[in-house]
């Protein structure tokens, strides 16, 4: 197990930064009676996409940068998000996955961020090989309800940190920063699938990832759509690694989203068509939408997948 | 009245590292006899498209990022402006509008930035219920002149700051940072607009936005002309709005510039064609070239406008 | 001669944090035995293109940004390098340019960065009138080896500054970061191109480049290909000059690659049919696909060249 690099104590400086800045970027910071940090980030306050902007880099444990940028390949929606990173493995699976679930009568939400390499009981840290031994602890919850006091001292005590160096950071779908955080995650599901694929994580050296910013939606089943939809039909990402060509070819045919039987369909209709459980959809289909991936030894690169610009301006549009 | 967020207090550290950094900028810095600082931004130096984008940033006081990206949309002129800010209406109606006009014998300028909020005695400050209490002071103004001395200690004293607290920043409008900072004011043009609609600013959330970055001009009615162009015919912005949804498409419908009778012609023309009276040209046409209007109630978005590139391109080349 | 602005000081806090930062990067660091730090950027440690990014901004002597953007021009090979500085001619050619040709034994590489201007013996720096007087020095090597202590103590002397203030960066060109780098010279290359074009160089306002990111090769003169043919058949850059409207004309004119006989195949064809001798190479083909020179003296713009996007897909494809 390493502790190197600690995405704990990488992300602490920007924690530290969003809350000294928590009410220029209009969100909420509450400190409960135990002596936690909640971060309101668009529950009952704007927030905003430079929030939801920040909130990536967070997530992705103080190792990656997320920035806006101009894509033309989308019509009218023009801004979109680039993700890149030091160590896209580490950043991306050791923190921002959201692997940790958690759950407390009627509270339920899924745990993302530098947190989660302090709590490392996820199967895949044990693959990883990496525990965070940092003092401070964040976690993005991708909720619209404020956790439950015990639950917010359980995370705590599994973190092994004191309750005052724990941060919870709320995103909800509906809001502008929980949009733009759900769509930071291009690069994170391509590696997660990845996994899945029994690519050896070990291999995979470098990556970057592109996905155009939905607008938000009404409610939570369209920000569920839209912010899929970005990734699945708009995302895009490069991966290089190392080890035989072949097996970098068969990584990239395997890896975007239509391979998956649920693939061509707006994310909000298969989710319908699956009567809203997140796990009978197949799990194939959580990827971009194109992929490149570069073997290293021998500079050559393979490409699958491909955009679908109308079913991107019809998720996004929400005519 | 709020004094929060204090664009001046944000953008504090912006102009003292852009007198700190002048030279390498290559911005003149004057310390007046009463104590003002007067920063060239390339009236008698060379400035550049860098001093100009962190000129963008001081006039969003603080809370908005301007930053170079690549467009693919408008042939050779790649290089663009992205606008993103944590707070629009605040950083670009409370801030960046060049809404102080300042006069004295023959120098006139109108005068844009943090310094505006400390005045606030523009009809728009009672709107936004906004009066900045920062200590220091900075006003940019679009001038080839420096202003006489004493509409310096006018200004200084008009904002309630001591003169060697007040920083004045010259861009003219044929230099290059003179031309990125115009550019910049594409989503503040579109702000601008909504309120001259009659759209309640309290309902903009957010907003992005994006414009091309014209050559500067030779003299000063073509560099009117070119960064005028760049918005109103390449210029795009995104607003997300709450209230009814008919509301935000209304806006939409009525923002782009394209909404104006005199939209279509070169902005130098039309400019000519009115004998060079700013305030006789329809003040409708200064708004961006295309939007896309979100209505956060229902998740809706509605664009409207079109890119006339072959009008940026023959006032941008100039031949 | 001027000392100002000096590249090793603006540069000197870049190359703290790079090798603070090194783990996180995965850079390998080393001091030697006198006192020299030497930075692996991709030869024994795996780098990456954040790690690129960071040395191109050393070697543009603190003057520059060097960003990662979104371009649609090139199939697949969206990721950019924007390249925009606050200085051109001091940060491309004064810092940047790959001008210090060091051998010892069978060691050879040619050095790029802030210390060429500490040593200034190159020819060119006479023209610019520029000397740094800086008291760090850094240097980047493009090499797969580790130079000889004799030479890092050599590299020191020639430089005035004690070894312990010498850092020297390596990066092959089959790197990650070797790769990142290279292609971040698309600016440079206009530059030293109008410099042989006798096109004087205080003329030279401004400037920006931009080019694709190609996936590194798995060979040295794959690396030397695609690297270059990112820039020749993929670059483009802006300048923004002083002097006679058709000398700016004629600058635009003859900078593209596309005016030397050697145009038109993968350079790494090109340099084959020379024997893999760089120099017999014609010098005017280092140059970007696409150039526009503005004439400031009367705001009109050249532009010459043109992409070749199939060359492009092809080199970085490696099919």
């Amino acid at each position: 197990m390493t502790a190197y690099p600690s995405v704990g104590a990488l992300s602490a400086p920007l924690v530290e930064a969003l809350i000294r800045d928590a009410a220029t970027l209009r969100l909420g910071v509450e400190t409960t009676a135990t002596g936690a940090t909640i971060v309101d980030g668009g529950i009952n306050v704007r927030g905003g996409l430079e929030a939801g902007r920040r909130i990536i880099e967070i997530c992705l444990g103080g190792l990656g940068h997320a920035n806006f940028v101009a894509d033309n390949g989308f019509g009218r929606w023009r801004t979109a998000l680039q993700i890149t990173t030091a160590d896209p493995v580490i950043a991306c699976l050791g923190s921002q996955y959201a692997g940790w679930s958690l759950s407390e009568g009627e509270f339920f939400a899924l745990g993302s961020g530098p947190a989660r390499a302090l709590w490392a009981k996820e199967e895949l840290f044990g693959e990883l090989g990496y525990k965070d031994e940092a003092q401070a602890a964040a976690l993005v919850l991708e909720t619209d309800k404020r956790p439950p006091d015990s639950l917010v001292s359980y995370i705590a005590k599994e973190c092994g940190v004191a309750e005052d160096k724990l941060t919870l950071i709320l995103t909800p779908t509906t809001s502008l920063a929980g949009s733009v955080q759900v769509v930071g995650r291009v690069l994170e599901v391509a590696l997660h699938k990845a996994h899945a694929l029994h690519f050896p994580l070990e291999r995979i050296v470098d990556g970057t990832g592109l996905a155009p910013v939905p607008p938000p939606a009404a409610d939570f089943l369209g920000g569920m759509g839209r912010t899929n939809d970005a990734v699945l039909y708009g995302g895009e990402i490069a991966l290089y690694v190392e080890g035989p060509e072949d097996e970098a070819e068969q990584l990239a045919n395997g890896l975007p989203s239509s391979t998956s039987r649920d693939h061509g369909r707006p994310f909000g209709e298969i989710f319908a068509g699956y009567n809203y459980d997140f796990y009978a959809c197949d799990a194939g289909l959580f990827s971009p939408a194109v992929v490149t991936v570069t073997a290293l030894s021998t500079g050559k690169s393979f490409s699958a997948g491909a955009f679908e610009p109308e079913l991107v301006e019809k998720s996004f549009r929400g005519a």
